[in-house]
């Protein structure tokens, strides 16, 4: 740069600061920042290899204008109009934190940092509680859409202060994806609660993908069916009510042909899938606050069973391959009844998500609102579809509902799907096609909706061996059976 | 006490030091106190609250002398033999470092305190590694069969160094239960494994218990049989491959009758299921570990909605009450199926809760010695039986397979019982029947066989929305499809 170009680049970084800042240019970092520019916000990034950041700026076209490449964090943070927004894009974990205390003696009062990595919640409320009497503070913020998503439009679930956000909310509302010109992006709570919703939105994922893969397996191996037959109903059901952005890649990836073999696609991908640790973050959450979410629960354990595919293949050998003959002849009855078997297990994943959130509201003091949830993963997210907005407008009327699945409206949609998963997960079952996050759904269902269970005999048990005590059906106040005490012999 | 008889109490202590003291007489802890005394070993007591340590030596009659009751710690340490082993069972968490803390200062080197409570086992570790470098040492003792194992028996999980195991192996083997002679007590390795070992142990005993629950369902409601028929059936079980403490007590719990009512007693137990936190940390260590443990996830996951009664009252009034029919007749048939189901599911319920184990054991260092734990289960614990002694030698014979039910002898059972196990759940599942544990045990067997799964279609998915790349069956270097970037749009 020549020296009256660097004066004039130097007159233009003081005359008009920067809206935010960003730090961090790898894939998500440098899509997000481009997102922001391309919105009219003016942002200054920054990136610890300096080089990276030189590329970017050489690459971001029409978009310099709007962009305050910087070589300094002293730099950086003059650059942007305070309170500064900072939005920290890397490497989730030790990372963020030693670039926070980098970045901390730079900055003044009022100063927000924002971790947009995939933090896992807790580290989220550690840092913000560090912040707190510094002045300075934090926001955790979930962004939900892979690259693409931060490019054009992520899904944005914000946790801190409601200050903070209101500091954030116009450049943020201008980068989110939009469902019926709604922008996905809202304030969800303090601390932690931006982070923990994105943890759940990606436990829903993995029982919606697993759902998807179970159905999957039994038309491919119960009913013979092609890839490319597959994809075909995908295509179909994507019109109905399964509609959303992974019914449509699967449909996709289906079709989708090998160029090194001419295979279908999937057919030459090893079945050995990889998993980052939110689907298991989501599980150890609802475990530790007792609520059941066995559909995650069962996708996380197959993706761990996928992964150790030398004894499945040493296991099969054992016991041999199931002829894994599907007892419903195929036609359209059946692909009725497994549509309406996906959206049922759907129906129970989601209900086990949102029942995690509501309790972890209570637990963490967030006042999670259950609607915007809904609303802000319509579009943007990876779970993105129709169905979401069916989960606001329930959430909407009966905001204090115990479960999604008795809302008016979800009450319907499972009395008239139930029949349909029932008969897939029985079939299923007995011609040995694995189908655990599909069961797990349907015995929720089933032990949710039993006035009187079996935890009788449970409690019965408990007293005998550990004196544990138990409540009567009538009430009366004997609270031990009359084995004794000793019984345990 | 006369001034003479003082005296000679007093040269008594002086004379001869106890071989292990134990602080906590409340009833796990007094019951142990006797156990050891009884078994002959002098042991020296002390609690919080000395009216507690005299009522306790004024009931203890003939064992009076093998006691050293204390008023004091100082005292009480006294009359220890160096060096001492100090039992601490009081109530677990905070207390118990309290107690730590308060008994420390009067500790010489080579003292050993030894937490017999229920401690979580990441505590046990933090307490260890707390000692470290104070010359003192610690114990993390998993003590399972309740109140009456305590005091007749219990099976005795240790962690801890060998060297400070050594010092207590005579009592703890003195006062352990046996199995042909064999003591249920072993040193199973450093720090937390006595108490990891004791919590997989607790998370199997939930799917156990919870699996029987299931079945003990389908004949209360889908059969419409009698709680003293139910009795029955299990009783004619525990006489064959069941046979094992829980199904006896379920045969004594579903015959026994309410003195209030004169009905069968369970049925006049309210359905809600309490639990204590161990079942949860099995699987949430689980999921830390990514080992499957869906069947202990199912059980967990099923006490908790049993304790939500009101909404699954709310639940049933909204979509019905099922009949429940069970789909296959009554006979001994059914009864043979039902009880191979049984079977095979406590076979995947087990299965896991090794496989975690093993994992653990890498993960934290700890060598647990497989064939060594399923042993001193077989008496004194809550899911004692024969099948464990099944389970020591098949771990003996295969000490690396990879999995419970690839051994040579399981594989066998797997094959024999499996079909059962898909006969019920699916009948179970097609009558509305509520089978979580028992189908995540299937499912479980279903997809740990299966060589090719399904997972190419998740990783298909994971590469079009998130580049994550994935392996070929064919090994070719290639690791993206064929959508191209940007392919989330």
């Amino acid at each position: 740069m020549g020296c009256e170009a660097q004066q004039e680049n130097y007159w233009r970084i003081v005359v008009e600061k920067a809206e935010i800042g960003l730090i961090g240019l790898a894939v998500m970092g440098s899509n997000l920042a481009l997102n922001i520019a391309e919105k009219g916000n003016k942002i200054a990034v920054f990136n610890r290899t300096p080089q990276v950041t030189d590329e970017f700026y050489a690459n971001a076209g029409a978009l310099k204008d709007k962009i305050i490449p910087c070589k300094t964090i002293e730099e950086f943070v003059e650059s942007i109009r305070p309170p500064r927004p900072i939005i920290i894009m890397i490497k989730a974990g030790e990372p963020v934190d030693q670039q926070m205390a980098a970045l901390q003696p730079y900055l003044d009062k009022g100063d927000i940092m924002i971790d947009a990595g995939n933090a896992n919640f807790r580290d989220t409320i550690a840092r913000f509680d560090r912040l707190k009497d510094t002045g300075l503070t934090f926001i955790g913020m979930g962004v939900s859409g892979g690259e693409e998503g931060a490019r054009h439009g992520p899904s944005i679930m914000v946790g801190g202060t409601e200050e903070s956000y209101k500091r954030v909310e116009k450049v943020l509302t201008s980068i989110a994806a939009t469902y019926n010109n709604d922008p996905c992006v809202a304030w969800l709570g303090n601390d932690g609660a931006g982070h923990f919703v994105k943890t759940i939105h990606n436990g829903i994922e993995y029982a919606d993908m697993q759902m998807i893969a179970e159905i999957y397996g039994i038309l491919r191996d119960g009913l013979g069916k092609s890839a490319a037959e597959i994809s075909g109903i995908f295509g179909d059901w994507n019109k109905g009510r399964l509609n959303s952005y992974l019914i449509e890649i699967t449909e996709k990836v289906l079709a989708a042909k090998d160029p090194a073999t001419g295979s279908a696609m999937p057919d030459v991908i090893l079945d050995k899938a990889g998993q980052k640790g939110t689907g298991k973050w989501s599980a150890i959450e609802a475990q530790n606050m007792g609520i059941p979410a066995t559909a995650i629960e069962a996708a996380v354990a197959a993706r761990s069973l996928s992964a150790i595919k030398s004894q499945r293949e040493a296991a099969e050998k054992i016991f041999g391959t199931p002829d894994y003959k599907f007892p419903i002849a195929f036609g359209p009855d059946l692909l009725k009844d497994l549509e309406l078997a996906l959206f049922a297990a759907k129906i129970g994943a989601y209900a086990q998500g949102f029942a995690v959130m509501a309790e972890a509201s209570k637990e963490f003091n967030w006042s999670l609102p259950m609607p915007v949830i809904a609303k802000i993963w319509r579009a943007g997210c990876i779970i993105r579809s129709q169905f979401l907005d069916e989960i606001t407008s329930a959430f909407t009327k009966t905001p204090d509902a115990a479960n999604l699945i008795v809302t008016p409206a979800f009450a319907e949609m499972v009395k008239e799907s139930i029949p349909s998963l029932r008969r897939i997960v029985s079939a299923a079952t007995a011609s040995g096609l694995p189908v655990p996050a599909l069961a797990s759904a349907l015995t929720y269902f089933d032990a949710y909706r039993q006035a009187r269970g079996t935890a009788n005999l449970i409690q019965a048990q408990r007293d005998f061996f550990g004196a544990h005590g138990f409540d009567r059906v009538d009430g009366k106040d004997i609270h031990h059976g009359p084995w004794g005490s000793g019984a345990n012999g």
